[in-house]
């Protein structure tokens, strides 16, 4: 099979392991699903309300401009419609952003352990890769920016609040970044978690600013990861530009129909917030418990200091999974010292209190 | 704002229009929705209720290789399951089929009438699109592989049955085809419509024949076009490729359930086929009390001859549209001296069987 020589030059393995491939190598399905930063507090009800109501007109064709979400979410940004595009979430519109930016070739630059999709696609379309490494658990402005320019990146990947380390950056880090890009460098702003962020955490930055995306997603605090449905925001020019490669219908309609209301709810967003807060409080506490040191973290998910190395996280959570416990862990060192548990409900939560103990003992 | 050089010189105007754009600029609603060949008698309702119920597991990520739909349909083709790929609908298998053959001044043939987003997805990585005409109204194999030859096409795009005129060649012709493909080329097989299609449509290959890869879709006969599932069948080899470059959690969990619930409702596929085939001889009665002549349709559309041209027949659509049908038409000539009408329940029949003789004054 004679495949074009960019895909030719890929991996063809398979990059990412999701947990139902896991439960059926395991024979057994996880009693916790606590490693994919999924949200078990579930959508709004009003947003599954709407979602069921919206099969009974799933024989047609999403609206492709996602019109009525994308006004929504201009009114809710205070931003105007064309600094919206909506895309089958932050995977898919992350493909999209390297494809038009990233020639084969061109440099693109990131921290060593930041979201591996991110570096997938980039790989993906031929781009190279440049990594540095976090500081303090925290992903590196400085040293993002000075690689940058070192090697004249397109773009420059930043997560805030940070995956997998749960660690954010105060706004005005943000935005001071953007007076020193490199020439015709785009800040790639991943705010999947930015619902569960303080406020001060999220850099106030003008909707036409050319020099920043901004990357939102309904997977994470709206509870909506199985629909598939995202945003970016930036300058019209760049939304603009996507037109010209996305797939046109590529949005499920039920996803529309339930992003829409799930954004009209934002009470049920304030209680997720304060479960996610307590889910927090707890996994830090069971950590402690088990001489596992919790991370501050400004996402729904904990990373635990196994004080040690990698081997022994990597044993760690193999062990939970014995245990019926599905987490995962940063792939890179020194950030492969922890492991990332997600926040649940109360009771996948006693599934880790119950199964820590006994794993730890396994790992050693 | 600075682009990559390949998307840099692609268009940037929105190459399609749904009808709930075309809807916001009239500032009405159509009345009958027939221009986009979705299927208004709806999913089976067995696959309406599990997919209301998959809302309550919205909240995860879909399985990333749709592990359970993938099998559902390897047992429904008598293939293996790595004869299989689910992808978001047909268009995004589209887009990634092209990114996985074809690099930047790569031939690939298609015909000139053809659907519209392969062409999209052609030029959005570089590939040289290279059309032939249709002949008596259908693709031509002879053609096709003509050029192909011709160009050294890395990749020919052949519809069966065809849109948008709704005819089909029989499968041994395009059994035939296999055997005269130049070198390293791959016969990309669209069978979006093969449910409505006369068994004898249906070409008998090989699973693992590595010179074509055929395309199936939720979207049509199966009454799930919003929900964006759709899936490829091929050589073990080329599906796999796929791996190196899809978006891997991108199919919507509440489209797997859908899709894995409306393949085992086979009564209610019969029906919508059934319901098809009595919608087309009603649309072809309609056409004749106007004059108007219905082609042979093995889809879920009739292609109506106006017996003059491209500029009567977008006047015969605008005026449809003025009466709130929405219908669509062929984009080239001469198949652009038809209009296209999608198979459809009887009230919106009754609503283009009341307009169409009033479009047709308007039209002149």
């Amino acid at each position: 099979m004679r495949f074009a020589p960019l895909p030719a030059g890929l991996p063809a393995t398979v990059p990412f392991i999701g947990p139902e491939e896991l439960e059926r190598r395991r024979g057994v399905p996880f009693a916790a699903r606590l490693g994919a930063n999924e949200s078990a507090f579930g959508p709004s009800p009003l947003a599954a309300r709407a979602m069921r109501e919206a099969v009974g007109q799933v024989w047609k064709y999403g609206d492709a401009p996602s019109h009525e979400l994308t006004h929504a979410l201009a009114d809710h940004h205070r931003v105007a419609p064309g600094n919206i595009l909506v895309g089958e979430g932050i995977d898919g519109l992350l493909g999209n952003l390297v494809r038009l930016m990233v020639a084969p070739g061109d440099a693109v630059v990131t921290s060593d352990g930041a979201y591996p999709t991110f570096n997938y696609h980039v790989a993906g379309f031929g781009g190279v890769l440049h990594k540095v490494p976090y500081r303090d658990d925290a992903e590196d402005p400085e040293a993002l920016l000075e690689r940058a320019h070192a090697t004249g990146a397109r773009l420059i990947y930043l997560a805030n609040p940070d995956n997998p380390m749960g660690s954010w950056h105060e706004g005005p880090v943000i935005e001071a970044m953007l007076d020193r890009l490199p020439p015709d460098c785009l800040l790639v702003l991943d705010e999947a978690y930015a619902e569960f962020a303080p406020a001060a955490a999220v850099p106030r930055i003008a909707a036409d600013d050319p020099r920043v995306i901004r990357m939102r997603t309904f997977s994470k605090a709206y509870g909506l990861a199985g629909a598939r449905i995202g945003y970016a925001m930036g300058a019209p020019e760049l939304i603009a530009g996507f037109a010209r490669i996305r797939n046109h219908f590529g949005v499920n309609r039920i996803a529309q129909a339930g992003a829409l209301a799930a954004l009209a709810d934002p009470g049920w967003l304030a209680h997720v917030v304060a479960e996610v807060a307590a889910a927090r409080d707890r996994i830090a506490a069971i950590a402690a418990a088990n001489g596992l040191t919790a991370l501050p973290s400004a996402t729904n998910f904990v990373a635990l200091d196994t004080g040690r190395d990698g081997d022994h996280a990597r044993a760690l959570i193999a062990a939970l999974a014995g245990e019926g416990v599905f987490a995962r862990m940063p792939g890179t060192a020194p950030l492969d010292r922890c492991i990332r548990i997600s926040a649940a409900p109360i009771h996948e939560l006693d599934v880790l209190e119950d199964a820590l103990p006994r794993a730890m003992d396994r790992a050693g």
